[in-house]
């Protein structure tokens, strides 16, 4: 570890804690000025940037990087369009702070108000892709917060540039020196730090895999949002329409198996299993996906290999799927509520009551009635952009965008009230 | 440490898990229906319950208690009616869950609503006062909540038989028999042990001192929502009402100095200083309080004992007050931003200006504009009764009610949609 490093980094904190002050009673106008300037500034930095890129994809393939880690990591002239064109949006989008979200007069004439505010210093710790970086950074900005980013060292030469470019445009904007903050080393130990800056920040958000949750776990005393576990089912009903289930099974499945609103159980109501699980079967192994079932799902199929008790906890992100067939709703819903992470979870059916109790009854960020859980996303929601899908229940649950990077303070109007 | 404690603390959490799950689907009339039983059980329970606080009551005499302590810690009848009268209130609130807060339909037809849902099981530890166990597990009844209730040693007796009552009462009006349990035990290896539980605590609310506050900070990894850290401000502006901010001041400093919304220290407008402090300071005297003052408020009241650098960083919670001298309203803010503990801030003014950069620029959880800091309590704002007072920013900030102890989730309707 080098104390220069931590040293450094907390200079970094109360530079990105006096940069709060400031940004927090920030007009809109200035913050919405500033995103412009910082997606014009990626546009113009477009060379710069992907040379940068070049030498990490470079150290990356050295380093053994599987492929689909270096198709994240890899930036051209389209995602940086992409990138400028995300903090566009983002000053499109109402200005959360400063909105009053209630104000009561009580009987002894004090008005009593709510109204919403920055958190303060956010510090964000993310992997391999660079455009978090321009994304994270934008929307604290707009909500009033200051950002210590922390990004995978394989991306430290983009995110150097991107972090510079988009600093730079928001001092010449007339934000403070310390609102974007790259946290610039690839030493580790600085992330445990981070961990452990109560001072200077407010609110950590990891986005990582379960290592990374395991390490917030044992060391952060810094309040954190957990985002990103992912252990999805879907839920076929003895009622359910069978074209919407398969078509939901295999888009929540296979069209995009890496990400964490992508489900890894399927669970099947024994009345439609006989008729279902050939069918589905089929078509998981046609789209390549390799299926592990329970004994009941193997007597139906009996190419299906043998699931284990461990298959129900494990959140695969590849083209894997367990399947258990259910004796009822109940066994559903407590299979979920037993292994689920927490994030999305759906049911297929066309029983009112069933769907009904599934939809109160499964304690999830995200429940789906006969649609995919695929669609668990800040964009999709209409949230504009996000800053990644708690699966906590404190403060904020599910996709979060602008609201969720903000907190509320009392107002109190009198005129000399005593207690 | 005993390991029968601790397992025996893991079967509560599993027990508490269970009944979470029942709790959160629970209907109103149920809970409400608990509630009053609860309510009146406790009053009929009254000389039972008399009777063991008697033997916490002489413990604590022999182990020196203080007296405001055995103050805090004595039932009486009254006190009873008092814990049975909240619980009724709490009955009469609306209820938190199933409130659904928007639907908004996407353009591919889904339907995306957010809806209110209980938190799950909550776990509280506190200090000596016995009403906590009624207040507290009506609120978490109310809200869905299950809980784990960890009282102060000195209160164990008088707990016990409370919360035996309060968990019989909930029984017999059909909740599950984990809704509400004792922590039955005074070894602190337990208290511990529950800020690891986070398979089976999902909120921890620690109401308690710097020592619990260190604690908490240390160990846990269960999420908590930090309470009452109070070093709260009351700045009296070039342009203050001095009878008000006489009135304020006073109020906020004297009436109940043991509490966190007490004010620990004045900051004065020097163009104001020359008038009040000579009032003030001669008013706080009469009123037994001890004032610790900067060079300047020394200039002007000589008899003021000097303060040190470390005075503005104390929670006195004591007839003590220290005063500052500051050159302007930025000086004032800045202070405040620098040494408050983000609680409860006043400034007392006439001029809309200076209010209106105080109440924007101040961040704590209540700032007030001529009123006293007493105020913020959940009663006084409204809420009927309150959880205790969170001092962080993320979830809940301020007095917690029936509304802080939930969370949301997403509910998506669809009719087959996929991405």
């Amino acid at each position: 570890m080098s104390d220069g490093g931590q040293k450094y980094l907390m200079e970094q904190g109360k530079l990105a804690r006096q940069a709060a002050r400031i940004l927090a009673v920030a007009d809109t106008r200035q913050k919405n000025n500033a995103l412009l300037r910082m997606a014009d500034d990626l546009e113009k930095a477009a060379d710069e940037i992907i040379a940068a890129n070049r030498i990490d994809l470079q150290a990356g393939q050295e380093m053994g990087l599987t492929s689909a880690l270096l198709e994240r990591l890899t930036l051209d002239k389209g995602r940086i369009t992409g990138m400028a064109e995300g903090l566009r949006e983002i000053s499109l989008l109402p200005d959360p702070i400063g909105e009053v979200l209630e104000i009561n007069r009580r009987p002894n004439g004090l008005e009593v108000g709510r109204v919403r505010t920055p958190i303060g210093v956010i510090g964000i710790i993310y992997e391999s892709r660079p455009n978090v970086t321009a994304d994270a950074a934008g929307l604290c900005l707009k909500s009033g917060n200051a950002i210590l980013l922390r990004g995978g060292e394989e991306a430290l030469n983009s995110n150097r540039v991107i972090a510079r470019v988009i600093a730079e445009a928001a001092m010449t904007s007339g934000l403070p020196a310390g609102a974007i903050q790259l946290v610039d080393s690839p030493d580790r130990q600085l992330v445990i730090q981070m961990m452990k800056m109560n001072d200077y920040i407010d609110c950590l958000i990891p986005r990582g895999g379960a290592g990374l949750k395991k390490t917030v776990m044992a060391h952060a005393s810094v309040p954190y949002i957990m985002t990103g576990m992912g252990n999805c089912h879907v839920y076929v009903d003895e009622f359910a329409d069978l074209s919407k289930a398969r078509r939901i099974v295999i888009n929540a499945k296979v069209q995009r198996p890496s990400v964490c609103n992508a489900i890894e159980n399927l669970l099947v109501h024994k009345a439609a299993a006989t008729k279902f699980m050939p069918l589905i079967a089929e078509e998981l192994r046609e789209a390549g996906v390799e299926i592990r079932g329970c004994q009941a799902t193997r007597e139906i199929v009996p190419w299906i290999k043998a699931a284990a008790e461990s298959d129900w906890d494990e959140e695969y992100l590849d083209l894997i799927i367990a399947v258990k067939i259910v004796k009822d709703l109940d066994e559903a819903i407590e299979h979920i509520n037993t292994h689920g992470t927490g994030h999305s979870e759906a049911i297929v059916s066309e029983n009112y009551t069933n769907v009904r109790r599934f939809m109160n009854a499964v304690d999830a960020a995200a429940v789906y009635a006969n649609a995919s859980t695929r669609f668990t996303d800040g964009n999709e929601f209409g949230f504009g952009a996000e800053m990644g899908i708690s699966t906590q229940k404190l403060h904020a649950r599910g996709p979060m965008g602008l609201r969720e990077l903000t907190t509320t303070k009392f107002i109190i109007y009198g005129d000399g009230q005593i207690r």
